[in-house]
């Protein structure tokens, strides 16, 4: 068997787990009949979840973890515990069982881990978080959304290079444009790491795909299908969004519930509502993804139902079956040339 | 009269000027009838509006100016022109003969004359840009939102003070409450310069009103009256949210024009769907105001109609009133004798 179909899933992170673990895997095993999955959790309470499975039983290897590593734990204390769900799949990763891992639990023990045991891919400086969401056109990636507050020019590149490949294989996009965020688009705007990481850009494999400088608005407009930016802007961007978003749902409900004919007009227009609120829909966007590592990993977020686990099973499928770090080390090498090139043309013409 | 009821508008930027800004300057007239305003413009084309107007022309003096700064004119072209009604009206102020000047006209100029001409306020290091918008509680300021893409702790500090004051004024919040921007709430998270800033304005004569850091979605939560952060990441904030509250309006549209149903429960719903679209009027929150310079500086955006317009002036007059940059000073002295005490006890320590 390939290991390239072989995702690790830590069965015991997040609020519903094990149950809505499960559960989202037995989705995602029937979307994807050739994708294996070897679970960790405790075998008592995971064994007859998994028995009581359509499809997902026929798909899953479980695999005994005894601890947990529970929500608000530190990190540095997750690292110390060697034998619990989380860290017994990422250890799948490493000791090449796995060619991803997934996990609902504890974001900051999972970043943690996935950096100490996986390390960086050979090339990148520093991986990166993506994420995806909504725009008025189609989805689009941001990233890095958090891991990165120290970076230079050549990390965005690095960030930009990743974030393309993993549009190409997620989003089913074949050339997908990406822009640099900043605070205006005219090329002398923000900082020298963003300038220079944008003449790096301009020369790179992927020249033909950069929009240049984007704004804030662009992200939701769907300007660019990759939004490149450093750990903490992309962090707040992301979350200035969802909370614009969770605003008008909430002054939404509230008009809808003002009046008598605002309820009947909402009873009316509740099939067209309903689509819209599926396009906005959270679960549809979950999942981080550690972009950069010797390993996928993917995070789902810790209060997700089945249907959103799935979402994220989805994604890091996606991943591994598309072998996504071997795209990476395509385009780091495809980057290095280019760069080597114009170093020695730059050297010939002194 | 006092110089703080005057204001000194440039009657020719923006894209809808002079018939806007004339326009928007009478509905505020109205409204302030103690306010006084010395308006700049080409009295060719200026005068004949000012005289059919109903409140405006018993509170206003035209001052004839010859040049206008357009919307694609560079800062550094725009510096050049003495005669221009932008530059006349900031020109008013540092001659004292105004407390305040509001323009709808470009950006870049606006903030580069301001700045050369009328400098910063004594105490303060760098002037910032605040901005208001829409939050599920009620409107929140938010600063720097674009003039500071270099900073320091002491400059977020300051932005606080400012922030704080200027919630206190122009929302009218006895005590507004203020957070800093940054990815995570917990003590340890961000850069040096947050934490510096942090534990200095947890010293500060407002330290009662600091809710420590905040994230992204505490934005529209509404979570705190004020929210400082750098230039950069206000910026991209500001617009980020923007984008996403015009992302949902597109795709409401698209809903209630789906179906004959949709379209039904439009119309019945109407009322109540208007009220939220003037809680979410972009109209309310027009106005960007530099603070902490020698005087008050209001900017309209550029698209604006007349009753955007008359909200920006509403800014300006309750700042100029209220006498934003004397309070200003009076909180800059509170810091410092606090700090200072501080530096003394930790003289004494040693």
């Amino acid at each position: 068997m390939s290991r390239n179909n072989l995702l690790a899933v830590d069965a015991m992170g997040g609020d519903h787990a094990p149950a809505a673990i499960i559960a989202g895997l037995d989705i995602a095993a029937e979307r994807h009949p050739k994708a294996r999955f070897l679970v960790f959790g405790d075998e008592a309470v995971v064994a007859p979840l998994l028995a009581k499975t359509k499809h997902l039983k026929n798909q899953a290897t479980l695999r005994h973890a005894g601890a947990v590593i529970t929500g608000d734990m530190k990190p540095t204390i997750a690292l110390r515990i060697r034998d619990s769900s989380m860290r017994r799949a990422i250890d799948a990763v490493l000791h090449n069982e796995a060619a991803g891992v997934i996990s609902a639990g504890n974001t900051g023990a999972l970043l943690a881990l996935s950096k100490i045991v996986l390390k960086s891919l050979k090339g990148i400086d520093r991986p990166a978080m993506a994420a995806i969401g909504p725009s008025s056109r189609s989805d689009v990636v941001m990233l890095d959304v958090g891991l990165n507050v120290v970076y230079d020019s050549r990390n965005l590149v690095e960030f930009a290079l990743m974030g393309e490949t993993f549009a190409r294989i997620v989003l089913g996009i074949p050339k997908p444009t990406f822009g640099l965020l900043n605070i205006g688009s005219e090329e002398g705007k923000g900082d020298e790491i963003l300038r220079v990481a944008a003449a790096t850009l301009r020369e790179s494999p992927i020249a033909s795909q950069f929009h240049g400088f984007i704004e804030g608005h662009d992200i939701a407009a769907g300007t660019v299908d990759v939004v490149v930016t450093d750990g903490f802007t992309g962090n707040v961007a992301i979350k200035t969004g969802e909370g614009a978003l969770k605003l008008v749902g909430k002054l939404l409900k509230r008009v809808f519930t003002s009046s008598f004919m605002a309820k009947a007009g909402y009873l009316m227009a509740r099939g067209a509502l309903q689509r819209l609120s599926e396009t906005l829909d959270p679960r549809r966007y979950n999942g981080a993804v550690l972009l950069g590592l010797n390993g996928v990993v993917v995070k789902s977020h810790g209060g997700t139902d089945a249907q959103g686990f799935a979402h994220a099973v989805d994604v890091a499928v996606d991943m591994i079956t598309h072998d996504f770090n071997s795209r990476i080390a395509e385009r780091l090498a495809e980057l290095d040339r280019v760069i080597l090139s114009t170093e020695a043309s730059d050297v010939l013409d002194v």
